[in-house]
């Protein structure tokens, strides 16, 4: 009897609150009963951000929220530093590429954490660099960015900091307005515990003063036009009604829960996972930096990555993430971010072990899973 | 006992089985088990767009497809024509403007459809016209334009006809292919019965070759990056799956009942509502070119038309639309589209008699009924 458990970094499992809500028979978003609901998922949300600044819905992805930031705060001609250390970070250099801005590209090894001294001189080199865009939680290689040193390097200057939030918002801590992050975005399927098509995006004084001089052009994504309808309480377009809806409920799971509690079964999952891994004999692909939010582990030698991850999926039931893009095949993810706690976990770990095991990988059954309950008993 | 029934224009009433689908644990967008929804929503968007060409699934409120049909097009310094007869025809003409595109409105008077010689007229004047966009239901005034003679003005002209179908798709007949409808642009929260999120684009062999030299910056909306994941059923971003795998149920829905008989049904509601608006001596708002997706009514003088949408909702829970823009406080809307039958108009036309003759209005209590019945009776 195969059941059907989710350990990817985005989607993650929705709570069955959240799943009742999606159920619910739909309202009109001009009413005063969907502006009470919008009232109080703003004010949420900027608990969940740690910021006082208004934090704006967008119906999209989060990578329509990605853009909504570049093409917010730049224009064509504008200069601005994108970190790459994986595939979102690439993403980065792709819009300002897609909207004529010079991307000054600081690649990273993937796997590693950005030094923020790179990025201070690069700032110190170029007074003219506008903007630096790096990703909280690099999803792809697994690696959490220290964006609170980051930001410190960025603060004194002229730039603004923009930071990809999308898998670590309500993941890792991340204190948007005593850290100084200019404009914080993300997305609703990850941390959040919601289905995808939502973006956020918050944005700092100094990040509005970007987005009155821009000239990039833009309608759906304008963020003036968002910040004039959420004056009013409204949004500019029809939003995804039954996903805010949604978002209510999640925000009174994560209210309840309390954010530093809810980053500290992040961190304590995220280590009960690695210290797993490095029981069955695996390396993990980002020691240095790896990430509270999505453990990246190296495939084996000898172990078809691709393999391990369908069989995990299509005959257990049990889905991780495989590598993407260069990693492909290279290493697995085991995501361990909003609606999963440590028995998810250990099924998770319990299914590696299995399908590891029926693949030949040498090891001592049942030695991950011990690891892992080492960690969470105490 | 106050119950909630929605008759407005989007969102529409969700069936039972769409709040089902929306309800279930989320899945792997990058599964065989999403790809297998993928290819079958893909199919069914084919039948209700009429079009054997690809239907593109973006995750964006109507406006944000909109958007897209706008950037991929054209460039900026191109010159396209907008047809204004209502508050979603000038949305086409914004988006232009935001892009540089130099728009040549053509203003139609609110309530009335758009003469097609008058497309025909400007199209030979200026042969350098790129676009035609227009409105197929402009829902803020209740008007059907008359797609079919508007497409054959253009066919035999370089320019490509792009048609907002957000309200009107799978609400009116729309024939794609048959018409030669270049791009058909739509929603989720409309004759779709789904909530909203969802954009929906088809593209003719004509628009392609627009498609591949528009130079308009973009990325999140850039349609060469959704035809290439399309080719292996994907999509560039994370999708709204729970919205997909919900229109995938709709689409059962709709394949079931078969385009026809919906589209013979919105005509037959839309009828009783227009007679039962006369039998209570109101005035029809487009009376020439009616929609049979939404009817617009004056509201009639000495009644507070605000009040009267207002008092329908939040003391009998029936909520209708009123005014946009200019007609605030001058008409009210009831929609006959999507999941709403013959008794969901009874019951808003009882609703309105009600409050109507509390407030003053002068008429004979249960003629509007009577008047929709006998068109029910037919």
């Amino acid at each position: 009897m195969k059941k059907n458990y989710l350990l990817t970094p985005g989607p993650t499992p929705l709570p069955p609150e959240v799943c009742e809500a999606l159920a619910r028979p739909i309202i009109h978003h001009r009413t005063p009963q969907f502006q009470a609901i919008l009232k109080e998922v703003g004010e949420g949300l900027q608990y969940i951000f740690q910021t006082k600044n208004d934090v704006f819905i967008l119906t999209s992805s989060g990578t329509g929220a990605m853009e909504a930031a570049v093409v917010n705060l730049l224009s064509s001609g504008d200069t601005a530093i994108t970190v790459e250390g994986g595939k979102f970070g690439e993403r980065w250099t792709e819009l300002c590429k897609a909207y004529g801005i010079n991307a000054k590209v600081l690649k990273v090894e993937w796997g590693k954490a950005v030094d923020p001294k790179e990025i201070e001189k690069l700032l110190k080199q170029d007074p003219t660099i506008k903007a630096v865009f790096v990703t909280a939680c690099e999803t792809s290689t697994g690696v959490d960015n220290n964006i609170k040193a980051i930001a410190e390097v960025i603060k004194p200057t002229k730039a603004v900091l923009v930071v990809d939030a999308i898998s670590a918002l309500a993941s890792v801590d991340l204190k948007t307005d005593e850290w100084g992050l200019d404009m914080v975005v993300s997305g609703s399927q990850k941390g959040m515990m919601l289905p995808p098509g939502l973006g956020f995006i918050s944005i700092s004084e100094k990040a509005y003063k970007l987005i009155e001089v821009s000239r990039s052009p833009r309608y759906y994504l304008d963020l003036r036009l968002a910040k004039k309808a959420w004056a009013k309480t409204d949004t500019p377009f029809t939003p995804a009604i039954s996903v805010i809806i949604a978002l209510k409920a999640a925000l009174d799971i994560i209210k309840q829960q309390g954010l530093e509690n809810i980053f500290a079964r992040h961190k304590k999952m995220a280590d009960a996972t690695r210290k797993a891994m490095l029981a069955l004999g695996l390396e993990l692909f980002a020691p240095s930096a790896a990430s509270e939010g999505v453990t990246a582990v190296k495939v084996p030698q000898g172990i078809d990555g691709e393999k391990l991850v369908k069989t995990m999926r299509d005959t257990h039931g049990v889905t991780i993430a495989g590598g993407q893009a260069e990693l492909k095949g290279k290493v697995f993810r085991i995501a361990h971010m909003g609606y999963i706690n440590e028995f998810d976990i250990i099924l998770g770990i319990s299914c590696l072990e299995k399908v590891l095991y029926q693949m030949g990988h040498k090891f001592e059954l049942g030695k991950g899973i011990k690891a892992a309950e080492e960690v969470f008993l105490k």
